[in-house]
């Protein structure tokens, strides 16, 4: 502590502002808290910000370091800023004759809930209280300290809101009052009494008279509350040091509440749902700030423009004090040019004379961010990669699938509907909450089953599938219906998966639902929904909603265009896309994806006519039986391949061959046994013995991926000739020089690859020699299990590149199942063990470790290896930019998450640099 | 080729044998293969070893490298060893007047079927036999010439055996004679006619007459045969590179044929069956070494003593031939003490001459080589170190559990009993293999059911279990019987491990097999079986046999604890024993464990009066209910540490909290649910609820070990306290300080670690204080997910240990769960992907790396943590020697495997140094 005093003594801890002036500016965010050092900032612009001071966060490191002792030297600062403070103002803190009354606000780095807000008028006491009755009128005077009362005694005394609350309205009642403009100044003195009075019995001390008490009560509160268990867990939660702290900004008051030359308002420089350069926002005549909170009055808007787009007839700040609105609009222009972004403002006008109390980056909607960003670059405002910056990727999903209101669009929509006589919309009945596993909101009818979600699609019926769990033969339901709802499975589960890549929303692992498929039934928390009653899905939050919510459809402006056009400048990562069908694949290339980066042959083994010879060949106890049941697949696979190759042009495509374990192909139930046999007429008994065989324990570490290679070669040599005579074909079209890279997937050694590249190679050998051509092609491995990444340099010896399964990586590396980690991997990230869902974000400590070791040691096997990814994790911001410091050539993501991957490759390569 | 060719002109390519001298010596098995260094080092010492050479494995290395040519300089090499040869013998090659005939057989440096064997009697054509008649007689020349002419047709020209066969068969039939004997001279001539005119009618030119030719030929064929098929395979199969190359070994022929003074036979210079001193072998009178293979004539026992053994009447070579016994003694005396190892001998005698014709190391049974190991140190031929390197620890086994004859020691066996006047054994009727996945062998009943396993046991019985696969539910029913057969899983499958662990032989994985658990049968290529018909099982050759094989009891003599001395004194790995039952700590600590490395809590839930109340807390929705169940489970639990910190005294115990997932404790089927909810009044629609919600699609990445911990605190907080309230109270009945080591399962996060140690070590702290004593413990962790090895630094500063859980590790390493991996690891190791069961032998590069990279972390993270293996791998003798590589403090292994692990690791500290 010694050193520590005597630093103390020579710091600055208090930093003044006001008057055109401030000690502090926008740049000492760390010392003065966002809000500290915007006031500084206007002020040196010369703004009307109400002179104040901020005591840093310094104080609040130095408070918890000392266990909670103020440091040397504070206390005259303050009373210093205190004394220029009334100087300034020209009045006395305290001083009954002119009194000066101020607010007491915390104000960390980041916005942060669960820290004590605001205290508004103190300075008040009985004496002060009849000296401002003098000057402004009792009921204003009163008014506001029973106001100060209720607040101090709640927020900063710790005594609970709902006494006050109860003394008022008792009071109204005995008095018949029904609203608090009906009580005078003398009512207001008798609630007065009354709040004290609760205040002495429950603390044993009367409520502070003292006004420098008040001040430093108020300011130990601010810093308290740093401590308080909410702060503490948002903390956590956010990733934000201890030792960051807060600071407290006082500043002397204005009143909104001053008569009708009087306001109070907030206002955006632009609209932020939409991104339009108009004016927007709301206020109220004589009111203070939290009356607007309160919602007892409704604002009104602030612009003409803003008033038409509501359809409001109230009169807007631009007709009523049309002088002010000149003032606030320049001060608004001058704001948004200094920080070059569009800003939400606070003000509050005190008998006509304007003054900013706050100003910070707007929220906005992921359009508006396109729209604002963009319109800034054309105005000269910020440059293209300042632009870039400026959204953040995930965002963009919002963008290209249909969504929910926000808050503010949905308060705007009633007040609209208000406006024109409609009855407002409730709120949203959110019936659970799921995982958000694929964006995107929806509206339609429940259905149980896959097969009805397709007869009822073809008869035109938006129809949502509600399953326990999906499985591949659900494939045809998921595409007809709009929307997935499953009680189980994660954010990789197969639902996840498929719904992500065919842009469906889905919601996953919503564990409180229970579905009786047979009574046709979904029950949450005591409610039973029918097959027929209509929900809202929303996969950006994971609600799910009763009936039909309101919803905005995509719309891909030009700004959109031109803003993937500088990311597309910028990035140094190709991006690819994840697609088996042509419908993906033709998705994809419109999306910007410039190749496939993983075409999962087996999707195209479960369409319905061709699934009969998958099961004969299956079911075929020889390699004759299995040739000859390959050989009908074989002009089928050759089709697919074609239309991907025409789609594709001369843009490469991944092509893994056979990866899942045959009984996927298999029916399982007695059910659907029975069902297949008499489709297929096979033998059921064949079917059943043949799925009781090939059951496992654990799938996702049995039978598998180049296993079968290396059991069953015939089918990876089925495939391959699928592969090249297909490119063969379309090479021969003309025009198009379609690149395949056969990909061997699940390789654990160098021997597995050595041998089935040498069963491909020689595949093509024969395929190019029967049909006169020959065409470039690569032969490669997926990296997906820990012992590929460690043994990658041996394995780049047999690959012409690496592709990162992140999906099956992290299961292995982790030791979680994707489809069973929705039990746990809650409690896991409230206990702060993963921050974040390692199957969304890689987890680079581990995970990303393998991927950095493999891609180093596959160099080292073979210099210029072409290495990707196409795990989910190649469409999330965090793990592109990862993929971008490790130096991959390309990601690869669901062809919806292209632009994502593209913007967060474009912001890796901006923050990293290119290398 | 031009550099090989001047370095082939230099070189010396052929080394001489015999008359006292020889150019090569034992030391040059490289280049001589073992044979010919063996028969070099014969002439060298003196002994009686017919002259040759040996064409040198350089030879067949540049044959291949130069598309099948001679090298430079090798047929003068020949040429002139052949003259030495000629002159030496006093014979002439080719020279009817004194023919010189030859043997040719292969070397390699490592014994190797599927190789040219040998050719005798080469250099023999109609004037040479013509020759060798006048001086030996007609019989006996044309006899050897036929036997020439067929066995150089079907090994060097390649002609069918069965050609030879036929005709000579056909020949006796028209003869109507019976023996061979029964053909003079004038009928060889006859055959030897058809079997010329065969050979030129198959080929298209005359059998050659050239004995040159003939030599050539025979040399050429062996060259040759290192590139069959079957050598290849085998050695691909054994690891042998092809770069070693084969050795010719050509040798002047001796005749054991030539009448009653001549003889042939092998001996051994101890018993192989049981290492005793007596001189073991035997011999035929008039025989060439052919006969002896043929079985037509029953050979004699060579010494009186073994005459004795075998009860045999026949006259042993000591008495027919006591001169030449005697020398036979001498010279393998001289063997043996050259060698300094047990020899298998090979001799003949010509008219009452001794010839040696091959020594090398003799095979023996692991009994055998304990004893010859311990009693060569004590006559002082060998050192302890020399003594410990002699015995293969993985032999061991042998000595621990009941085993099936050796093939040696099964014609023993029925020579005794033909000497005795009984009927000799059929063959073992082996009906299927499987994985040898637990030693040892048995005879029982097959039985299907646990249940019925358990009280036929009770009344008796010796059963054999037999399931397609098992689960926690078969402990009881493993326990009672005799032996496990399982359909499916591998050799870390749920039945290998537990037998294992109880000293049960299994067969796992017996793929062949079908079970109809309703029919009560078991069918195997057409053959059924049915409950009750009596099957032998062999645990460490995974053959099941019909019928009641006979058995070799073990027997641990004293000889056994003096080798685990010597053992003990080398080793630096400390060895410990998996175990969490009484009986299997008690046999653990007699067979030596150091301590417990693995006591599986989770093992005690399975108890028929436990697992009621551990379904109770299954089927709790709340953390009450877990609790009250649990408060029942914390007596049982707290009695069984009672009993194994009684056991072990003051060794230490590794005991690790709850893993399996919890679905693994409920029934499955409807039929068990019905059951069970009978049984314990528990609902079963509860129960199948439950279980329904419990499922997961891969257990082993599902919801276990400290995610169970993480999820329901109070499981680990019951064990925690049964443990430490168990240590308590043993320490007070005194003379015992019990040293608990909680070890917490499946950690891939310091995080979860850190958490989970604060629980246990609150445990502690609560009950220390409540029962007034304080204790030693220790918290660590399994190292058995690939994210844990590496983050092993970080982990290290919560753990106080680490135990490798190599199966899991294993499993997440490689991708391959081991309950499924039956299916394709056998095509894996026909193919050369794995050399050895991954999960019977360490994957070094694989996860032998991450086990390096956690141990390197982790004393980096916490310098002297103390490290261990407890997987499968701790009784594998090639894993034990990279567990002492590594540096590792102990290993862990199933009781039975204890004695294995000891030697191993003192083979591995006297190979590696001990640091």
């Amino acid at each position: 502590m010694g050193n520590a005093a005597v630093k103390q003594a020579t710091e600055t801890w208090v930093y003044a502002f006001g008057g055109g002036t401030a000690d502090g500016d926008a740049s000492m965010k760390n010392l003065l808290g966002g809000k500290g050092a915007n006031l500084a900032e206007m002020a040196k612009l010369g703004l009307p910000v109400p002179p104040g001071f901020t005591i840093s966060t310094a104080v609040c490191t130095a408070y918890y370091d000392t266990g909670r002792a103020w440091p040397a030297g504070l206390e005259a600062q303050v009373d210093a800023a205190l004394s220029t403070l009334e100087a300034s103002t020209g009045k006395g803190f305290g001083d009954p004759a002119n009194p000066l009354l101020v607010s007491v606000r915390s104000g960390a780095r980041a916005s942060m809930p669960g820290m004590m807000d605001t205290v508004l008028n103190l300075g008040l006491n009985e004496a002060v209280a009849a000296g401002l009755a003098e000057k402004a009128g009792g009921r204003f005077a009163y008014d506001s300290y029973r106001r100060f009362i209720h607040m101090y005694s709640n927020v900063v005394l710790g005594l609970d809101h709902e006494e006050f609350e109860h003394i008022l309205s008792s009071y109204k009642e005995r008095k018949e009052f029904e609203l608090d403009t009906e009580l005078d100044a003398d009512d207001w003195k008798e609630i007065i009494v009354r709040y004290k009075k609760a205040v002495e019995e429950d603390l044993g001390r009367p409520f502070p008279e003292d006004p420098r008490e008040q001040l430093w009560g108020a300011i130990s509160a601010v810093f308290n509350s740093w401590m308080s268990d909410r702060a503490i867990i948002y903390r956590k939660l956010n990733d934000i040091p201890e030792s960051w702290g807060t600071a407290v900004n006082v500043q002397a008051m204005v009143f909104g509440n001053l008569g009708d030359t009087s306001a109070t308002g907030v206002a955006f420089t632009r609209d932020p749902s939409n991104g339009q350069a108009i004016f927007y926002g709301e206020y109220l005549i004589n009111a203070q700030g939290e009356d607007v909170v309160a919602g007892i009055r409704t604002p009104a808007p602030i612009s003409r423009e803003r008033a038409a787009t509501l359809g409001s007839s109230d009169a807007p700040l631009e007709d009523s004090m049309p002088e002010v609105y000149a003032q606030l609009r320049e001060v608004a222009a001058k704001l948004e040019s200094h920080y070059k972004d569009m800003q939400d403002i606070e003000f509050t006008v005190e008998d006509g004379k304007l003054y900013m109390l706050q100003t910070r980056s707007g929220k906005r909607t992921a359009g508006a961010a396109v729209k604002i960003a963009v319109d800034m670059v054309r105005e000269g405002l910020i440059t293209e990669e300042e632009g870039l910056m400026r959204i953040d990727p995930s965002a963009l999903d919002q963008l290209l699938h249909p969504r929910l209101l926000t808050d503010q669009e949905f308060a705007d929509l009633n007040t609209k509907r208000r406006n024109s006589g409609q009855e407002a919309l409730p709120v949203y009945d959110v019936i659970v909450r799921g995982l958000p596993a694929s964006p995107g909101a929806a509206v339609g009818k429940i259905v149980f089953d896959s097969e009805e979600a397709f007869h009822l699609a073809n008869k035109g019926e938006d129809v949502i599938l509600v399953r326990l769990e999906t499985s591949p033969d659900d494939i045809k339901g998921m595409h007809a219906a709009r929307a997935i709802l499953t009680a189980r499975g994660g954010m990789t589960s197969h639902a996840a998966v498929v719904a992500r890549g065919m842009g469906r929303p889905c919601v996953c692992g919503a564990s409180g639902i229970q579905i009786d498929y047979n009574a046709g039934t979904l029950t949450v928390r005591g409610r039973t929904f029918r097959a027929g009653d209509v929900i809202t899905l929303d996969g950006a939050s994971g609600r799910v909603i009763a009936g039909a919510a309101e919803m905005v459809q995509p719309d891909l402006s030009g700004d959109f265009g031109e803003l993937m056009g500088w990311a597309d400048k910028r990035r140094k990562l190709k991006v690819r896309a994840n697609a088996e069908t042509p419908v993906d694949t033709r998705t994809a290339v419109e999306f910007g994806a410039e190749g496939v980066g993983l075409c999962r042959t087996e999707h195209m083994f479960f369409e319905e006519e061709r699934i009969p010879a998958v099961r004969t060949m299956i079911l075929s106890n020889d390699e004759r039986g299995r040739r000859e049941a390959l050989a009908k697949l074989l002009p089928m696979q050759r089709s697919d391949f074609e239309e991907i190759f025409r789609i594709l042009g001369d843009r490469p495509a991944t092509i893994r061959l056979l990866d899942p374990p045959l009984h996927e192909f298999l029916p399982h139930t007695d059910e659907d046994i029975a069902g297949v046999a008499k489709a297929s007429g096979l033998s059921a008994e064949e079917l059943k013995r043949r799925a009781n065989d090939l059951h496992e324990s654990n799938p996702m570490l049995g039978h598998r991926g180049c296993r079968l290679g290396i059991t069953y070669p015939e089918i990876y040599e089925m495939q391959a000739r699928a592969i090249f005579e297909a490119a063969v074909n379309v090479a021969r079209d003309g025009g198009v020089q379609p690149v395949p890279e056969v990909m061997i997937p699940l390789v654990a050694t160098y021997r597995e690859l050595e041998i089935l590249k040498a069963l491909v190679d020689e595949t093509a050998r024969k395929v190019f020699a029967e049909m006169g051509v020959t065409l470039d092609y690569m032969v490669g491995t997926m990296i997906e299990l820990p012992r590929a990444a460690l043994a990658a340099k041996e394995i780049a010896l047999a690959a012409e590149f690496f592709s990162f399964g992140t999906n099956d990586l992290t299961q292995t590396t982790l030791g979680i199942s994707r489809d069973d980690a929705g039990k746990f991997l809650t409690a896991y990230s409230d206990k702060g063990i993963y921050e974040k869902d390692p199957f969304v974000t890689l987890d680079q400590e581990g995970v990303g470790e393998l991927v950095k070791m493999a891609a180093e040691r596959g160099r080292a096997g073979r210099p210029g290896i072409k290495l990707g990814i196409c795990g989910e994790h190649g469409g999330d911001p965090a793990s592109v930019e990862f993929c971008h410091r490790v130096g991959l050539d390309y990601v690869s993501c669901s062809p919806y998450r292209v632009p994502i991957a593209r913007l967060a490759a474009a912001q890796a390569a901006v923050r990293n640099g290119t290398k």
